[in-house]
């Protein structure tokens, strides 16, 4: 609610964070340009840019090249390589890190195979702090870390980061946002988000979904994760587990699911469902095993196309319904679910003709995620950077050095 | 995005609106009260009162009894009797139209049966038209009309009121709200939405859910709608047509549905669903013919329960399935699905235990509506309302007397 008439302060404050995630979110601004996005005249801008240049959050500098006669405008960059976060990713088959400056810019980043197993939290948290400390161990001396958040693929309760449940990683009931914080020793709090919930979040403010107000993302790990963005807010629900899509059941006599249930999208579509239909279980595993049921597809292998359609045609299924319930403007395929549904886009296209509305599915384009495998790590660095954007000052006052 | 600094005459406009709006949904209200509720002090509470009783919005008197000794703080109260708005229901099997009150106070109401067959707009629009007539006939001559909304049970184009489909009562491609305001004459455009989000924002502003921020409202008519409030606000989705959650797709085999698909919840849990099951299809319906069978069955006929036994395990799936999309904190049972969910909240609540994920649905509840059959008629006189309560005074400059 808009009180009296917010303070100066609260205006200061608001005005800053809105110029800082401009130049976060659209790269280098010229003073003209934000004078005309945020609605103040030039004098704000340029008194709201000397403060966030004195806290060294950005720098103004001549343009490289205008193009145009007369005086450019300077331009508003965000000090990238000085004011940074860390991402780190918790995966099936992997474990991630990424430094990413300010503007959404990945300095650094460490990767290593996760075996499949039950979930060990030290050595999870173990790998992390280790990746962590060596990228900050590069780092100049006048960086400074605003922010840490993790992805992580399961349900996470949101006020604290509590891992719910992650079956396809043994995981239950885990204080991964607790621990993290324990070791990273930060002096920041560290949070964590579904990977999936993640990955819409960095599409939709730096992918393929940055023009949708609203979409869904759907993220193929070994099984299969969800991420909805309403009307530009991502959905979070009432314990911040909303976008489960993975454990939408789309056929009711089907196969044993993780979560307990049967027949969800993710025991029709996973990894293990492919690879079964494939005749390949236990052959390969991951994106590797999947990219070759896909390849083997292409080459004309009939059993290997057969498995695409049956899996592309519950995809579909799955897709309409969330059309029909969110008719959305995009539905993103991330991770795995790329190549699984460029493998059977005929089989999803034709279970969305069929099984929507004509009005909800009219306006909605399907894409493939343009991140990629850095969308969950830069959807963590956009949730670590939340705190510098709602209040640039004060955030500044409580950094890793 | 909040610019320099609103204007005086901005923030006027947004706290004449946050005042009006509390005692619309809270009813009569101290300046004590108000001051508080709006984080603004006494005198300001006072101007923007002055302004809204000026203006004959909402009048200040003292309170009935305080039960407290002192001076008591003036209550103000919406003028109920004076503003009014026009709220319009076009269901498959009645057409109705009230007389609603600022504060959401049903003044005056009519309601005639529709015979089913295909949708013959020169009669619904022409019916709609009268009952204003009537109601309007009967008012005082101070009173002032303020809005008009239609709700419809079918798939309506948020930007003008295009009627897209509503297969259960043989719609497609209807300018409802065009023809509306246009037989109306009231000098005010009509607003149109599909009936179950308007259930869904009336039962979270006045009903059961009202202290929900996430909530999945389902409304049964002969089909099945769906209305979601998503942290606060109603899913509209891209067109407006978010929601459709009765063309979810639950059994992949199953009946066929209006929509053209199969095994939509619409298809599985609908009237004519139950009806035969029961083996009573053409027997009796609507709303009595479903009450019939759930009567039957309390009494023991072993066909009534099978049949709402049945309907209940496909409508406890349905809603599994939105408890792990949505994470809602409450999930209400409107129109005849009060009916068919109290038939069969055993089936419902079971599949919801073994069909989604424990942290999804671990502070769910489900409830009926408590608005009940005016639960519609409600939510079109809030869609009415919204006008006025962005801008009071400009609305109140065009009404119709």
């Amino acid at each position: 609610m808009m009180r009296a008439g917010p303070s100066q302060e609260e205006i200061r404050k608001h005005n800053l964070g809105t110029l800082l995630r401009h130049v976060h979110l659209g790269g280098p601004t010229s003073r003209a340009e934000l004078t005309s996005l945020m609605g103040l005249n030039r004098s704000t801008i340029m008194a709201l840019t000397a403060d966030l240049t004195a806290a060294g959050l950005v720098r103004e500098e001549l343009p490289r090249d205008t193009g145009r006669a007369g005086r450019p405008s300077l331009v508003v960059r965000p000090e990238t390589a000085r004011v940074y976060v860390l991402a780190f990713e918790v995966g099936v088959d992997r474990l991630a890190a990424a430094r990413i400056g300010l503007g959404g810019v990945i300095l650094d980043r460490r990767e290593i195979v996760r075996e499949r197993g039950p979930f060990d939290m030290g050595q999870v948290v173990g790998t992390l702090a280790g990746f962590a400390r060596q990228m900050r161990r590069r780092t100049r001396d006048d960086t400074v870390c605003v922010g840490a958040a993790a992805a992580f693929c399961g349900a996470v309760r949101k006020s604290d980061g509590l891992v719910r449940s992650g079956p396809n990683i043994g995981a239950e009931e885990v204080p991964l946002a607790e621990e993290l914080s324990r070791r990273l020793q930060l002096g920041l709090p560290v949070s964590v988000g579904n990977d999936a919930n993640l990955g819409a979040l960095a599409e939709h403010t730096r992918g393929v979904g940055m023009d949708c107000r609203d979409l869904v993302y759907l993220h193929g790990d070994v099984g299969i994760g969800g991420g909805v963005i309403v009307n530009g807010q991502l959905l979070g629900g009432h314990g911040g587990y909303g976008g489960e899509v993975g454990h939408m059941i789309v056929n009711p006599d089907g196969r044993p699911c993780g979560c307990g249930s049967r027949g969800c999208l993710e025991a029709e579509v996973g990894e293990r469902a492919l690879m079964e239909h494939a005749g390949r279980y236990g052959e390969g595993r991951g994106r590797d095993g999947v990219r070759d049921v896909v390849d083997a597809a292409d080459r004309g292998d009939v059993v290997a196309q057969g498995a695409l359609q049956r899996v592309g045609g519950w995809l579909g299924l799955g897709v309409a319904n969330l059309v029909n319930i969110f008719n959305p403007e995009m539905v993103i395929f991330g991770g795995m679910l790329r190549e699984i549904y460029l493998g059977s886009a005929a089989q999803v296209r034709s279970r969305i003709a069929t099984g929507t509305l004509a009005a909800t599915r009219e306006h909605v384009r399907l894409r493939t995620s343009t991140l990629g495998d850095d969308a969950t790590l830069m959807g963590a660095a956009e949730m670590a950077f939340a705190r510098v954007l709602a209040d640039p000052l004060e955030a500044l006052s409580r950094v890793a050095n």
